[in-house]
């Protein structure tokens, strides 16, 4: 049997009971680690599971499934994914190689940021489509997102934004080279997020465009959801440029139109009140 | 210490390691019981939770969270939810009296059914604004989640559609006579919200409107998420209409404009494959 096991948010005691019971029973354990991280150390949930876990990277879950499937029919494994494994990072690929040689799966779900996010008092009813903000390059930025945003907007929705992961990556030049040396981990913090859709603002701006949100657009910003220093800051977009989140991860909410309930919420992770009120009527 | 703890969706052992230590160490802990079921019994709770259980219905939680809160400053309560705390139903109300009367809360997550649905194959980015279906009454047929569907679909978006429960609900004649009285509980299946959604379409088809779906759109029906025997189907809104599910709860899926993955994981949930081919070409 393959078992795909949530993991939750953050902390090792975060997994199920359903999920720990299982994970400690398998015969093989994989992590996967490439699109989120734990705050936890390997060798920790090593003890914890009282199991070896192997690290999985992209290059293992994408191209190498077959060794994490090797014997699924008879042997128990594990692939433990971060968050839901069904939330957002998806693994249907890799279902649909186990439902291909016949090997029975089974998930076991947990806490996704994708929803944990209602922490912050938004209503997850009144969010739209997700987006996904990438890490700009010096000769590909892409601006897709904002539209995205923007259509979310024009139905007074909230928009869920998820920041850029780049884990075990190549330079350009080490990938041409053929060396398998890699970059440093890199999260996208709300403030770098909150800078690159200012100047997609300002570049909107420059064009005459009608703007679906601007420097004053209410916003939250959220890191290390479900951790016990978890932080979550509402303000102006141009506000959380330069507010303090600290270690990843984090995500950031354009928030569209406001129910009093709502913002009587966000008033809590407010830095300044009186910018809530003030955006919220505005918004209304 | 106020505590939101998430239960996940099924199983008694779908709580965190982290959520049951909590429970198990609160001088009180109350079960939320109004717009969710857990398949578990409340005396099987308690018997795993070694504490006493006190059900929360509505008036519990909505007009009564002083009862909840007592002296929650100096003793730990819990409040258990279905799913995740801020999922389907949000518990914002509540922790901003908690935060009025300076009580210190912590949200332990959990999984969700508004990610938990992910299990079908639908990428989660690919779904808009969340509806509810409501039951119809004699005097009270509202059509409004059409439209909400239609505005996603029109985007090529998915919809995931939660189904009305009903619970400790007084028939019109009891309320009138202040009788305590309630209706047995009843919870929406996918082929009553396939139907009521098909005399939508009949409505505006006869009215001349342009459709946004028909009883030949794919869709996907959900059933006990989670749950050892959760049911999967794909099929044309019309299919599901008589498409057996069993047990509450169930979940309705509009699917949108499909990714040629989706597709493959929506065919292991067919009743018959050719279906879904046919209609994702149609909605490609």
């Amino acid at each position: 049997m393959l078992y795909l096991v949530g993991l939750g948010l953050y902390d090792i005691t975060d997994i199920t009971v359903r999920g720990l019971n299982i994970v400690k029973s398998c015969n093989r354990v994989y992590l996967e680690a490439y699109t989120s991280i734990l705050g936890v150390e390997k060798n920790k949930l090593e003890e914890y599971y009282e199991r070896d876990v192997l690290l999985a990277d992209r290059d293992l879950v994408e191209q190498g499934a077959e060794e994490i499937l090797h014997n699924a029919e008879t042997e128990d494994v594990a692939l433990l994914v971060v968050g839901d494994p069904f939330g957002a990072t998806t693994h249907t690929d890799f279902i649909l190689r186990a439902a291909e040689k016949g090997i029975p799966y089974q998930v076991i779900h947990n806490a996704s940021i994708m929803t944990a996010i209602g922490c912050c008092g938004l209503q997850l009813y009144n969010f739209g489509e997700t987006v996904s903000i990438v890490f700009w390059t010096e000769t590909w930025r892409p601006e897709s997102y904002y539209d995205k945003i923007a259509a979310n907007r024009d139905r007074g929705m909230h928009t869920l934004c998820l920041l850029d992961i780049k884990v075990k990556e190549q330079s350009i030049e080490n990938l041409a080279r053929g060396r398998k040396i890699y970059e440093p981990p890199r999260y996208m913090s709300v403030n770098q997020a909150a800078e690159q859709l200012l100047e997609i603002v300002s570049n909107r701006r420059s064009r005459g465009q009608t703007l679906a949100f601007t420097e004053n657009t209410l916003c939250v910003g959220l890191a290390r959801v479900a951790a016990n220093d978890q932080k979550i800051i509402s303000g102006t977009l141009s506000a959380l440029t330069s507010a303090n989140f600290g270690a990843p991860l984090h995500s950031l909410i354009v928030v569209g139109k406001v129910h009093p309930l709502e913002v009587d919420m966000l008033k809590l992770f407010a830095e300044t009140k009186e910018d809530i009120e003030t955006y919220a009527e505005l918004i209304g």
